[in-house]
C-alpha cells in the first residue's frame, strides 16, 4: 500500500517526507496497515501559503456559505459513520457503542451544526455600534488556524472535525490540521468527508487542509509562523508548553487545552448522607473511557473519619469488580504507570491496582495520600496521570483542606458536594471561594466528566489547565472568540462596513450592541 | 526633604529601597526636588500578599460600592486639579491648557465614570444562562491587575488613576501600580487622591497600591509571580517585550501596548481633490503632544506624483513654521534622535529636521523613502521614532503600495483617505482587505490621533502593536474583559451564585444572555 497522501492546497498530493508511520490497534498491539507521511518543512509552507489565500477569501465569503459547508460536513460524516466507527475503534481501543456511534459521532456533527447556526446568527461577534460617534467594532476572523488535535476524542476534538474545527470555520477562518498520529486513517476520512463538501459549497479549496505528522522542530517553526493567525491545541501538558513558548515568543495567541486534575471535594455531611452512592457515582466518572477525559476526576479531596474509609474501600471494591478498558495506546499506557510511580514516589499509597496489564490495559487504581503529605510536595502529588488513575486526599480539618485548596493549580473543573439539609454549608462558603478562582467550571453535586455544548459551558480554566483563563474549548458562540480579532471601524463609508456593522440588521437577528443596548433592530433609516 | 513613602497594604509607608531617584523637569532641565524611592522584592512581595487579601474581599464586594469608590476617586481628582495640572506639568512639559487641565484630566475622570457605570451595570461580564442545562457563567475578576502606565498620559493611562486602573478595579481587582518614573510625584497625588476614596467607600485598603520604581530584575520576578492574576502595560516595545516574555513563561494573560506607526494611505484621487489641506490635516496629527501619541501617524503612503511632492512641500513648510514643542523627558528627546538616524541609516533621506534642540527639543521632522527601498529593509524603516517625526513612503504604483501594505507589522490603527467623487473606489477596495487585518482601528478620511472612548473603539491591534489582537485598552465596557476570567457555575445551587447569574436580574437593567437571547429580564420564576 502506498504511503497516503496529505491534504494540501486543494489537492490530496504525495507528502515532501521524510519518513513514514503507521498506527497501532492498541486493543490487539497489531501495527495497522496504512502507511502516513511526516511532513517535512515543505508540506508546511505550502499549507500557510495557500492557507493566506483562503483567508482572504474566507473574510468576505457569506455566512450562509460557511454554514453550509458546516452542516453539510456534519450530512457527510453521518453517511460514513460505519466506517468512521470502525476506524476509530481499530485506532483507539475506545468501544464502538455507545462511545463512539452513539455519543461521540452525534457529539461532533451536533457541534458542527451548532457552529453552523452561529455563524449564520452571527451574534458571536458581539458587534457594537456607537451610532453619536460613527464608530462600529466587530470580531472578526484572525486568520489561518492551525489545530492540533488530541488522542483522546477521535472525532469530537479532531483537528479537521472536532470543537476547535468547527470554531475557527465558523468564525471565518481557515484550519490546518496537525492529525494526532495515534488515528490517522480516522483523521483521513474526516478529512476526505470535509473536503467533498468544501467542493459541494464552493468554499476556497485550501479551507481545510491536512498534516499527519511534523518533526518536533518544524511544530515550533510552524506555530511561530507569520502567515498563521493563531493555534488551538489539545494535548499534553509537555507538548503544548513547548509549542506554546514559540508562538508567545512572536506574539501570537496560543489556545493550548492541557492537563487538568478536576478536583473533587466531598464535604463530610455528603458522605455521611449519601457516601455509598458517592463512591459509585466517583468511581464511574473515574471510569469512564478509562480516566482519558480532560475532565476525570484525578484528585478528591476527603476528610478524614469512618465514614472517609468507607468510602475509600467502597470505590476500591467498584474499580477490582470492573473489568480496565483498554488505554489509548501503548504510550498512554506507559505514561500512566509512570505517573503513578511518580505519585508513589511522591508519597501517596496504593489502595488498590497500580500495575500495568496486558494489551495496553493498567489496573483500575486508587491512591491516597493525607493532607499533609500532599502539602509537603504539592506540585508533584499534582501529576496528572491521564488514564484510569485517581488520588485521594485525606485531610485532618478544615484548616488543612483549605491550605490544599490553595495549593491546588490551575484547573478545568472543581466540584463540591455537600449535603442536601445544609450541614456542611458553612464549609461550602468557606471553600467555594478559594477553589472557584482556581478552575473555569465550578460544579455542585456532580461529577466533572459530561461536558454539555452549551453556550454558557466554559471547558476552560486557569494556566496550565489551559493557556488563558478567559476563553472556552467547548460552547457555542464563545468558543469561536478564540479564533477572532477586534476589528473597528472609525468613520468608514457605510457601503465599506461589513454586513454586520452596516445601519440594516443583516438577518434580522443578530443581536448587536447599539449605543449600550443589545437588538436586533436595523439603525434608523 | 525625606524620600517618600510609598503606598502598601493599605498604609503611606517607607519603602525597603535600593536607591532613590528624582524626575526632572524636561522643559528647564531641572532636576525637581522630590525623592522617590526604588523598591527591593520586599515592597513588592507585601502588595502582592496584601492585593491578594484584597482580591478575595472584592470578589463579593458589591458593585454599587465599587462604582462609588471610582465616581469619588473622580470627584476628589476634580477637587485637586489645579495642582495636579502644575504638577505633570512640570514633570512631562506637557502645556497646562488646552491638553493637561481640559483634555486630559476631564478623559480621566470620564473614564472612572464611565468605568463606575459599567461595574453597577455588570453587562461587560457578558452573564451567560443555559436554563435548559442549568449551566450559567461570567466573567469574573481575574485577580490582582499589576499596572505599569506610559511616560506620554500622565493622568489618562496613570497606572493608579487611567484607563487600565479604572477598567481593572471596574472588573472588580485591586490594582498594584508601577508608577512611571518620569511623573512620578503627579503619580503619588493620585495615589493619596485614591486612597482618600478607598478608606470613604470602605474598600479594602489594598485595592490600590502603588510602588515607584523596581529594579528591572525585580519587574520581571513580579510580571511572573503566582499571586498576581494579570498585567496591564503600556510603554515601549523592548521593555514590554521583555516583561511579556517573563509573564508568558509562566502562562499569565499579559496585556500590552507596545509600539504603533499608525500607517495613513493617501489615495491619488484624495490627494488631487484635498492635498493641501490633508497636509495641514496630517501635520497636525503628527505634532499633536510633539508626536508623543500612541496613535501618531508615522508612515504615510504616498503614489509618486507632482501632487505627493506638493503635498510634502507644504508639510514641510508647516513643520518649519510651528515651534518645536518639548519632548517628555531627556531620554524621549535621545530616542527619538536614534531613531531618526536609524532611519537614516535604512535608506530614508531626511526633508526637514532631524536635529535635537535645547531643551528636550527636536526639529519637527519629517523623512521620506521609495516604496522600493522601503521593501529593501521593511523592518528596519519601520522602526517607530516616537516624538515629532514622520516618515512618507512614495510609491510607485498600485501593486507596490499593495506590497508596502503586506509588509506592515501590527498597528493600532490604519487610516485611507479617498477622494469624495468615487475615483478612489477601486484602490480602496484593493487596499483596505489588506490593511485591515494588520490594524485594530480601520479609518477613513480621518487622521489616527483620536481616541474616543466609546464602548465601539479599539485601541488594540495584532502584535507587535499589543500583545493579543482580540482586547482593546481603551473603551467601556469592552476594556473590563482584559481583566477577567471566565467562570461557569454547572448545577450550582440557586443561592450560591453570584448574583448576576441568579434568576433575578439584580438591577433589572443588566443584559445577560439567556437561552441565546440578549434579556434584561427576570428568568421565570
Amino acid at each position: 500500500m502506498p504511503t497516503h497522501p496529505i491534504l494540501i492546497a486543494g489537492q490530496w498530493r504525495a507528502a515532501k517526507a521524510s519518513g513514514t508511520f503507521r498506527a497501532e490497534n492498541p486493543a490487539t498491539g497489531e501495527i495497522l496497515p496504512d502507511e502516513f507521511p511526516v511532513s517535512t518543512w515543505a508540506d508546511c509552507d505550502a499549507a500557510l501559503n495557500a492557507a493566506a489565500d483562503a483567508a482572504t477569501v474566507l473574510r468576505v465569503t457569506p455566512p450562509e456559505q460557511i454554514a453550509n459547508f458546516l452542516t453539510g460536513f456534519a450530512d457527510r460524516i453521518e453517511a460514513r459513520k460505519i466506517e468512521l466507527v470502525e476506524t476509530a475503534h481499530a485506532e483507539t481501543g475506545l468501544p464502538k457503542a455507545p462511545r463512539l456511534a452513539d455519543v461521540e459521532l452525534p457529539r461532533t456533527t451536533g457541534q458542527l451544526r451548532q457552529a453552523a447556526a452561529a455563524a449564520l446568527d452571527g451574534s458571536w461577534a458581539l458587534p457594537t455600534i456607537d451610532t453619536k460617534l460613527n464608530i462600529r467594532s466587530t470580531l472578526a476572523p484572525i486568520g489561518t488556524v492551525l489545530i492540533f488535535g488530541p488522542n483522546n476524542f477521535p472525532f469530537a476534538f479532531n483537528g479537521v472535525a472536532g470543537g476547535d474545527f468547527a470554531a475557527a470555520i465558523a468564525a471565518g477562518n481557515p484550519v490546518i490540521a496537525k492529525a494526532h498520529p495515534c488515528h490517522p486513517r480516522t483523521s483521513m476520512i474526516l478529512a476526505e468527508v470535509a473536503f467533498a463538501a468544501v467542493k459541494e459549497t464552493g468554499l476556497p479549496p485550501a479551507t481545510v487542509q491536512m498534516l499527519y505528522q511534523l518533526a518536533p522542530e518544524e511544530g515550533l517553526r510552524l506555530v511561530a509562523d507569520a502567515r498563521l493567525g493563531t493555534v488551538g491545541f489539545t494535548g499534553s501538558r509537555a507538548a503544548g508548553l513547548k509549542l506554546k513558548a514559540a508562538a508567545d515568543a512572536v506574539g501570537k495567541p496560543f489556545y493550548a487545552e492541557l492537563s487538568s486534575l478536576n478536583p473533587v471535594v466531598i464535604l463530610p455531611g455528603a458522605l455521611a448522607e449519601r457516601g455509598a452512592k458517592l463512591a459509585e457515582e466517583f468511581t464511574g466518572s473515574c471510569l469512564m473511557a478509562s480516566g482519558q477525559f480532560c475532565t476525570s476526576p484525578g484528585l478528591t479531596i476527603l476528610f478524614a473519619s469512618e465514614a472517609a474509609e468507607q468510602f475509600i474501600v467502597g470505590v476500591k471494591a467498584k474499580l477490582e469488580s470492573t473489568a480496565p478498558g483498554t488505554l489509548l495506546s501503548s504510550g498512554v499506557a506507559r505514561n500512566l504507570a509512570a505517573s503513578v510511580r511518580a505519585l508513589q514516589a511522591a508519597g501517596a499509597e496504593l489502595v488498590v491496582g497500580g500495575s500495568p496489564l496486558a494489551g495496553n490495559k493498567f489496573a483500575n487504581t486508587l491512591l491516597r495520600v493525607s493532607g499533609e503529605m500532599f502539602l509537603s510536595s504539592p506540585e508533584k502529588l499534582q501529576t496528572e496521570a491521564f488514564g484510569n488513575a485517581s488520588l485521594v486526599v485525606v485531610v485532618r480539618d478544615a484548616a488543612e483542606a483549605a491550605n490544599v485548596l490553595v495549593h491546588l493549580e490551575g484547573n478545568l473543573t472543581g466540584s463540591i458536594y455537600s449535603d442536601t439539609a445544609g450541614k456542611d454549608d458553612a464549609l461550602y462558603a468557606q471553600f467555594a471561594p478559594l477553589l472557584r478562582p482556581r478552575v473555569g467550571r465550578l460544579l455542585n453535586d456532580k461529577m466533572p466528566t459530561g461536558v454539555a455544548v452549551s453556550a454558557a459551558m466554559n471547558h476552560g480554566g486557569p494556566f496550565p489547565a489551559t493557556g488563558h483563563p478567559g476563553f472556552t474549548a467547548v460552547g457555542i458562540p464563545a468558543s469561536l472568540r478564540r479564533f477572532a480579532m477586534l476589528q473597528c471601524f472609525d468613520n468608514v463609508r457605510p457601503a465599506r462596513l461589513p454586513a454586520a456593522l452596516q445601519n440594516k440588521n443583516p438577518s434580522g437577528k443578530m443581536w448587536r450592541l447599539i449605543d449600550g443596548n443589545w437588538s436586533q433592530e436595523n439603525l434608523g433609516e
